[in-house]
């Protein structure tokens, strides 16, 4: 397909200010669409050679035991959340608008801890299961890593994120600090089922509680079906151990929920037949009601979406073809659609979707933009294949009491301004 | 399927030193299969709060910008393998056996350089496109991230991967050092194909000679068919901008062909009516056949896998069951089996495929295996869905004339000692 681009033939002109479907611009050629033209195209000769550039004219460095980034990528980095009101306690976020593709980098996941990241020796660190199973256990990592694993693709998404969009006026801010409390990572360790296996769970059994080996001793509550599904206790991620900011050497992974209960640093699990209201599940992670009262044990992260590019802080150089991109994804499964809008919701079209589309993990969605330089709404509304789609922002906060910000899954806006400054609008 | 493990149904006795189907395994449960009572299993209390490790003890560090991995991994490094001859060329390689799933960390991807790193300037770095073209161009960095893109995980491997094997000795040395000058990662960037088609290629057109802008000034000729197929200008690994090793600000990526042809650091694209002959298309990167001729451009990396657990340098700890767990590839396509050997060769069993199968990627292949203490030779063997499998050592070697070892794919064996040794075997 991509073979007969670029053959000059002249672009539908009907097409200004519009997103192209995919077959459109397949026909106009991206020279005939205008992005050829508005860029530093220059005539090339062979003398490329002769007036080579600085650093091929000496040796480069040498080989590493362990690579990192270029060092002019140094700006790209975790932002810093305001840390709510206690030291060792709050986030960083991962800087979504800066990154491309679905997997995150590892030194960029982002951050929560409730009292700081913990230095753990990996050879005295035990995984202990007791409570109401027939055969309490003690793991060490080393004797986890002899049961059989999984690979699996997934995000852990805060349930704080995207919580500024609850704000009464919109917050000028990047892409990755209104959002970047989510990270997706290609996750191996032990499907939880197996060890509950071991340890033989007991009749009673309905809730498992997990707890972290950090100074918070963050706990949380899982129901024993999400333990016997698809939850893992996971002790790599991108292929090397774990990260300390992630849990090493080990952490909870509970596929689409909140991340809360990912518990890093996992050292216990009892099983119990009832939830314990722990600390983070009765002062944080609740769902205010207009009512007054709160909802508890929410754990689902909802079908959502964000527009990256363009977004705050990367405006847009004129008139154009243009690549609008961003990220979908669904607690509760794999995103089926997702429809982009530059008029602020009057019409839509189809994003296309990169495969391969995974369950509970992002996708990146792409759509071409022939932008005119008149002023435009950007908005992105992603569907799973449950049939959820993502509410209106306005629609989202009539289910909730003010102040109320966990589990945000509106609608997201970017405004485009005719000089291509790009702003934080609800639309 | 998982909640029925660890019911203590006795296991079948006849499975001693044998592969477990998954069926079995399920069947008979862990821990009756000896893997629960060959660990460090203990009685669990809730004294475990009380006798909190030493960093629950106090607050853990706090945020960093940057993550990097734990201090206990710092071991998890590249090898260094034997430079062939020049200061500034040489390789090292991934720690295959260290690590899991099938993403590599960009800090452990393999390197290969052939004067060493260039550190570029990003805002003066250009890619050209000329020769055959109506319309030669120059692309600079912000001017190709304006393209629509493409995120795919594929595969890069050294052709001079795993050519260890052709020496008459088995060497010993870890699956890495063997095996690793492959890696794979998320690939994102601009289809070359769109940027041939701005370029308008002319008539006559049939090769593409890629030049990097190091100080080997490195350049392969490529067929125009391949670059208009699945051919990527990458400009992101794994989320964040590409390393330097790895081509920063960007690379060529070529799906399933020898990772020689990848140029790093790509600044030129001269289109041609004939390959060039270039320094390392004849010195190098050839197959020298047993009539004394070499085969050039010869681009497939053929169907392979390698079993990383157990390997040289991961001992077993004694009788029980393990999993035993490999990569495998195909430069043609997807992986369509991986059959595993315990007793030589004599009989197979048909491993499990970790999802999803990528084409031109690596994918995880795991079963598991019972150990009875007796002395095994481990091999692993893949095909791939062009219906393509690995040939035995002895047949790979048959091809060609001594001393040639590039693209080597031929079957890898390990063999298990009494005592759980592990080492290096032709079989």
């Amino acid at each position: 397909m991509e073979k007969r681009l670029g053959t000059g033939t002249p672009v539908d002109e009907t097409i200004a200010n519009r997103l192209l479907g995919r077959r459109s611009l397949l026909r106009g050629g991206l020279a005939a669409a205008g992005i050829g033209a508005g860029l530093e195209a220059a005539r090339a000769d062979e003398s490329i050679g002769d007036n080579a550039p600085p650093w091929m004219k000496k040796p480069g460095r040498t080989f590493s035991a362990y690579g990192v980034p270029a060092k002019s990528q140094e700006s790209v980095q975790r932002t810093f959340g305001a840390p709510p009101g206690r030291p060792g306690t709050g986030v960083t976020q991962t800087p979504l608008q800066l990154l491309e593709g679905t997997i995150t980098p590892s030194g960029l996941h982002f951050e929560r801890h409730h009292n700081g990241v913990p230095e753990i020796d990996p050879a005295q660190h035990q995984l202990v299961i007791h409570g109401l199973v027939k055969r309490p256990l003690a793991f060490s990592v080393d004797a986890l890593k002899r049961y059989p694993m999984e690979t699996r693709i997934h995000f852990v998404e805060c349930s704080g994120n995207s919580g500024g969009y609850s704000a009464p006026q919109p917050r000028q801010a990047s892409a990755g600090a209104m959002n970047g409390l989510i990270s997706c990572s290609e996750w191996t360790g032990v499907r939880l089922s197996t060890l509950l296996g071991e340890a033989e769970v007991a009749s009673g059994a309905r809730w498992i509680v997990a707890e972290g080996a950090d100074a918070a001793a963050m706990s949380r509550s899982v129901p024993i079906e999400k333990c016997l599904d698809d939850a893992m206790v996971a002790m790599f991620q991108n292929g090397e151990a774990i990260r300390p900011e992630q849990g090493y050497p080990m952490r909870l992974l509970l596929p689409g929920w909140e991340g809360n209960m990912h518990v890093k640093w996992l050292h216990r699990l009892k099983v119990t037949d009832a939830p314990v209201d722990a600390r983070d599940e009765t002062s944080h992670y609740t769902e205010l009601m207009p009512d007054g009262k709160a909802r508890q044990y929410m754990f689902l992260q909802g079908v959502k979406s964000i527009i990256l590019k363009p977004s705050f802080g990367l405006n847009i150089q004129g008139p154009g073809l243009y690549e609008v991109s961003g990220l979908a994804w669904s607690g509760a499964g794999r995103i089926a659609k997702v429809d982009v809008s530059t008029d602020g919701g009057r019409t839509w079209l189809a994003a296309a979707l990169g495969e391969p589309v995974l369950s509970k993990a992002l996708t990146r969605f792409r759509l071409p933009w022939q932008w005119d330089g008149r002023p435009a709404t950007l908005l992105s509304r992603a569907t799973d294949d449950s049939g959820d789609s993502q509410p209106t922002r306005t629609a989202w906060l009539a289910q909730y009491a003010a102040g109320q910000f966990y589990h945000y899954n509106g609608i997201c806006g970017w405004g485009v301004e005719a000089d291509g400054m790009v702003k934080n609008v609800y639309a």
